[in-house]
Order: C-alpha cells, then sequence, then structure tokens
C-alpha cells in the first residue's frame, strides 16, 4: 500500500444483452493485478442464475432466482453487488471498471463516469443499438446503488483512435462521417492488452509491425505499429471483416440492396440474418461453434472452417499491406488460444509473408509457435480484457488521488 | 480468308443506361483484329446524339437526332446498325457480339444467342437491375433487326468463374448461395485481354501471379495466376471492393443498416448514394473524376486521391494473400493507363512486396514500368474490351462453319 491509493478490491463489469460477467481484482499499486473471483449472471427472467468461483475455479456460488426477481441488467449488477458486499467484505470494492462497447470519435481514452458523462456515452446507442444499452444500465444500476463510489468506462473502440485518417473513412460523402459513420474498431481492450504484455512476452515485437488475431465468438484483426492500433478489420460495427460464429463478417453492399429491392427482406430481417444466422452457422447449417465444427465430418462444416481460415488469411494480407510489411502474428482470444488447428492453418496461409509453424511449439500452446529465425514470428497468447479494464480503473483511481 | 469463315465485319456493342457504344472490326481469320471505327450514341431522349470516328479518329459522323427518335437502347442500336449499313456497306456485318454485364453462376463462356438464350440472360436482371436491361434490349433490338445475324453474349463476369469455390462465397446460409447470393467479379472482359496479351507483352509473367488493377470510372482488381482469374475485388455486384468514381466500394453491413434503421433512409435513396453520390465524388464534394482532382489543389480532392491509392494498396495486399504472393502488377483502364501519378503512389505503397518503380518508364507509359530487376514487375497495358469481344464472336463464328 503506498500513499496514492487505499487497499480495496477493483470490480469489473461485462454486460450483454441477457448475462452480465464480472470479475473482482485486488487493487493493489504497482503490482500485476490478480483476480479473486469471476462470476457471471445470466439467464435474465427466465432462471436467473449467479455463478462464482474463485481463482482456482473453485465454485463459490451457484445461485438460481426467482425470474421476476432478475429480469435486467441493472437488476443483474445490484445482485451481484450485494453478493460481492456479503462475501468479499474483507476487502471492499473501491472502483468499479464497465466495458462499454462504443466510446465514438469522441471517447480514445477510458472516462471517469462524472455528471455528464453516462449521457454522453448514453448518445452513442444508436452505433451499437445491440450493445450500449446494456453498457448504460450497468453504469446507471451501479451509480444509484453505491453513488460513493467511482466508475470507469473502458471503451472498446478506444484503442483504435490512433488509427490515421485514411483508416476510419468510409467513401461516402464528407456530412456522413461527420454524423459518425466511420470505422471505429473493436475488441480494443484485447488488442491494448496484447500491446503492453508484448514487452515482456515477445520483446522483439514490442517496437515493429504485428497483426493480432482476435477469433473469438466475435472476431477480427488488429495491425499494430510500435504497440499502438493503426487499422482494424471491424469498422463501423462489430458486422465487418472476418468471418464469426454467426455473423458474415464483410459483404458486397450490393447484396444487402438486392435482399431488401428483391428478396423483400425488411432491415429487421437483415439485421437478425446478418448477426444471428450467417458465418460459421450460416456456411455449416449446424452450429457456430468452432469446436463442434472441428469435430464434425461434414463437408458443410468443412466449408465453414476452410472459409474462415480463407478470410483471415486474406485479411491478414490487407493489414499486412497497411502497415508496410509484418514483423509478428498473435493469435488471441477462444480460437486463436485453443485451436491449435486453426492456427496452423492461418499460418500456412501466411507463409509467403515468411511465417513459418513449430509444430510442437503450437501443439504446447506457445506462446511463441513459429520456427527460430523465421522471417515472421508468430505467437499464441491469452487475451485478458478484464485485467485490463481493472488495470484502468487502478490508473484512473491513481490520477484522482495521485 | 480461310474456308472457315467468309469475309465481313464484327459488330460490337456495349449499352448502357443512357449511351450506347459500338465498334466494328475486321472478320480476317488468324490475324489481329482491326477496330475499323468506333461510335457512339448518347443522350436519349433528350438530343441524341450520333458520333463516328475511323481509326485513326477521325470523325466520320456527328449527327443529333430528334429527341422522341431515340428515346431507348433498342432505338438506338437500329440507327446505329442502319448507319453502317449505309456507311460500311462494302464490308457487311457478319456477327454481332454485345458485351453483358452479367453472365450469373450459369454462363462461364460467351454464348451465341440462340432461342432460349435471351432469355436466361434476361433472367439476371434482378442480380444486375441498372445495367442487363440495357444489354437485352440491345440483343433484341438487333434480332429484330437483323434476324439473319449470329449474335454472340460476352458476360463481364465469365472470366471469372475459374474461382475456387471460396473466393465466390459469401459467409451467409447456403440457401442464400443457391439463390444466386454469391461474389462473381465484373471487368472480366478486360481482364481477360489483359491475360491474353500478357504472354506478347510480358512474357515471364503470363504462367506468374499476377494482380490487375482495372482502374476507370469503375475500378477493381483481379488476381491472375497463370492467367486465370483466382479472385476479385468485386462480389456480387458492382458496388464491392475499391473506392470508385462515385461509388463506396465495400462498406461494413452494420452501415447499411445504420442508415436504415436509424437514419431514416429507404432502399432506394442508399442505393442512389452508393451507386452516385459516394466514392471519390463523396470524398471530395467536388467531382469523381480522377483527372479534375488531381488538378485541384483543395484539401478535400487530395483526401480523395489518398484514400483511392489506400485502398488499391490494401486490396493488393488481400489479393496477394489469395496468390500466395505476386510475380507482377498490371495497370490498365482509364486511370491505370493514363494517370502515371497514381501508378506511382501505388507501386511506392507495394514496395514491402518488392515493386520498385523506374520513373522514366512510368513518365512514359510503360508497357514495363518497374525497375529492372525488381521482385515485383510492374506494368502500365491498355485494355481493349471491344477487341475482346470482337475475337469471341468470331471465335463463336469458326466453331460453327469450321
Amino acid at each position: 500500500m503506498t500513499s496514492r491509493q487505499r487497499p480495496g478490491a477493483l470490480l469489473v463489469f461485462n454486460a450483454g444483452s441477457s448475462s452480465l460477467k464480472f470479475a473482482v481484482f485486488h487493487a493493489e499499486p504497482d503490482k500485476d493485478l490478480q483476480a479473486r473471483v469471476r462470476g457471471q449472471m445470466d439467464q435474465f427472467g427466465v432462471a436467473p442464475r449467479l455463478r462464482v468461483r474463485d481463482c482456482a475455479g473453485t465454485l463459490l456460488a451457484d445461485t438460481i432466482f426467482p425470474a421476476t426477481e432478475v429480469t435486467h441488467t441493472g437488476e443483474a449488477v445490484r445482485h451481484c453487488a450485494d453478493w460481492l458486499a456479503a462475501h468479499l467484505a474483507e476487502e471492499p470494492v473501491i472502483g468499479v471498471g464497465h466495458r462499454v462497447v462504443h466510446g465514438g470519435a469522441e471517447f480514445s481514452v477510458p472516462v471517469r463516469v462524472e455528471p455528464g458523462a453516462l449521457e454522453r456515452i448514453e448518445a452513442l446507442v444508436p452505433l451499437a443499438p445491440l450493445h450500449q444499452p446494456f453498457n448504460v444500465a450497468g453504469i446507471r444500476a451501479m451509480a444509484a446503488g453505491r453513488p460513493d463510489l467511482p466508475q470507469v468506462a473502458c471503451f472498446d473502440t478506444a484503442f483504435h483512435r490512433t488509427h490515421p485518417d485514411l483508416a476510419d473513412r468510409y467513401a461516402l460523402p464528407r456530412r456522413f462521417h461527420e454524423l459518425g459513420m466511420r470505422r471505429y474498431g473493436f475488441h480494443g481492450l484485447s488488442y491494448e492488452y496484447i500491446a503492453s504484455v508484448l514487452p515482456r512476452v515477445a520483446p522483439e515485437l514490442a517496437a515493429g509491425k504485428v497483426i493480432v488475431a482476435h477469433l473469438g465468438n466475435g472476431a477480427s484483426l488488429c495491425a499494430l505499429e510500435a504497440g499502438r492500433s493503426v487499422d482494424s478489420t471491424m469498422g463501423f460495427s462489430t458486422l465487418d471483416g472476418l468471418c464469426m460464429g454467426t455473423r458474415a463478417g464483410s459483404l458486397d453492399p450490393g447484396l444487402l440492396l438486392h435482399l431488401l429491392n428483391h428478396r423483400g427482406m425488411s432491415a429487421a430481417e437483415l439485421e437478425r440474418l446478418l448477426y444471428h444466422e450467417s458465418g460459421l452457422l450460416g456456411l455449416s447449417g449446424q452450429t457456430g461453434d468452432m469446436r463442434r465444427l472441428l469435430a464434425s465430418g461434414e463437408p458443410e462444416a468443412r466449408l465453414a472452417v476452410d472459409y474462415f481460415v480463407w478470410r483471415i488469411v486474406k485479411e491478414i494480407g490487407a493489414l499486412a499491406a497497411v502497415l508496410g510489411g509484418v514483423d509478428g502474428l498473435v493469435f488471441t482470444a477462444g480460437i486463436g488460444e485453443n485451436q491449435p488447428g486453426i492456427r496452423a492453418r492461418v499460418v500456412a496461409g501466411c507463409g509467403w509473408l515468411g511465417a513459418e509453424l513449430e509444430d510442437q511449439a503450437n501443439a504446447a500452446g506457445g506462446p511463441c509457435i513459429s520456427k527460430p529465425g523465421a522471417r515472421v514470428s508468430v505467437w499464441a497468447i491469452p487475451t485478458n480484457e478484464e485485467e485490463m479494464i481493472a488495470r484502468h480503473v487502478r490508473r484512473v483511481l491513481e490520477a484522482r488521488t495521485g
């Protein structure tokens, strides 16, 4: 404990439409943050269920609430905060961080939620109507229950605000850009975490040209130059770029016009199609879950996996062009960390850039999985968005009390 | 003249919404085709104007017709055919070729327009509603006026039907693919022409990995492997891929949903925006004409040009990944053939691939514009879609009479 900060815990929320994830970190200054517990509440309004585990994975709680008791994010936040107050009383929460999907063009760093800030965050709802309202609801519920606690909004777009102007443009009339129709990029907290650990894990890449593949149920790539984001495959929304679990990724805009004009689809039907029925699920007709696709022998499942890999390889070429070459490739998130077969196929497709896989290291999970001396080194590095948020909260608290 | 074919002229039509271009070629077998005349009729229904020039560029006709006499493509075709019959009587037309924008998944080669074929071509109108109807009208008018003449439909998509399956997919449910929502690619007659002259102009590239940049008012890239198309930046429609004169190119599908759901735009307004108000025109707020942008000192004009180049460089990276490397880069079409400054900037952006410009050769127009020994050779080669169509017509006639 230093003079800058009193001891205590940092609480991190990640609110989705029907689930709320949280984690609690020790807040010792100048030390690596350690998660004490991680938890989740889901099935709002159906069979709301709270599960909490300690850092060793031991189940601390598994409770089902009456359906009417937890119907939305705000009530879930209150229940989780109550549970933590009751069960982690010896180290009270001193600050709260929230993952917020959209920070618009305005928020290029995390922001303390002070009067006025929540309204500015809420004003961005039209840019992320499927996600932002839950983030806002979580902040609001916490502020109502614990107005004494500092809260910090951490934006998934903020890390990309170092993009050069061209990378955030669409070729639309200027007024559209000024109205916010620009490329934002997402998964920023994940990329920021990876960039922050490169100097330790892969020091030769920290100052170099690196493409990070965040491959989870959502998937994107980020081009890093000396640890700063210069481009990303996601753009205005989380629909752009790679093929994902249930999202199509980039599509010809003319295809959407055709579906509207000649196939009688409404905008609402298009939205459901593109967010929930496409991607690996659409191609396979079976599932958007990579583990199940890899276990399946069906040709449609193979097509979906082939396509997923093909699109990643192609977009890596595009980002290499933006960087003017590439020194390293990093895989992270669920698929990136846990599917050596996918990593192997992507790296094979990047052989032309100078990437060469070391099979045993890849099978063992890395972190370095390329052959020594390969022109492009390749890595598998676990991401940790919650820790990144907790670090931001600590920094904001230190700045305030320091 | 051989036994395979009687002498005569080949007539080529390229029908747009408000203009009709045509060219007439000598049809000597086994010789390079030579254009005798080129002409254009435009301003249908306003001040229909027919202009014809011989191969030296001398004006042979410049006639304005009463507005009501030429109101659509069919009437324009009849007037042009009449003019040719009257003025080129010594070498009568023996076959007619039509540029047809869309051949769907069905037409992978040009096709003689025999009973049934026109209906199959017309059935593709929903895939290219802004272009295909004019192509169909041209064929129909010619068939009505000269039922004796063989007509050949040459599709702008056909050359891309050598794509591997993955390159023609979107990550949509299978039924969409089966309904035709796949990537077709366009400018195929231009790419086919370039591929056909590579063995003569750049023999070291003919068997290699080549990216061709067709940069005109419409713009796309094609990845060639041993002269066959393996991928292209245009997809389902001509809206995809690069930034163009008035077209935005690739856009996040989530951006279209936003414009529909949160900005109150209709599908018709979106279509107008994306085809006619975006691209270089949208970015600059001034013009979609590259010559005028390059002459302008305005920062918006510079932004538009910067963006145009940036997108080309990025997409070259993506196609290089598809090819697994690249041996050569070819510029063609209006901007590609005539703007050494644009070529220079694109090549500079491809330095990481091993492209190096030879400034003097670039200023002089090529064909080879890269430094001797550069890892990626670079070329400026004029395209000739009309000649490509005339060659197809000759081949179809030979196959018929041979």
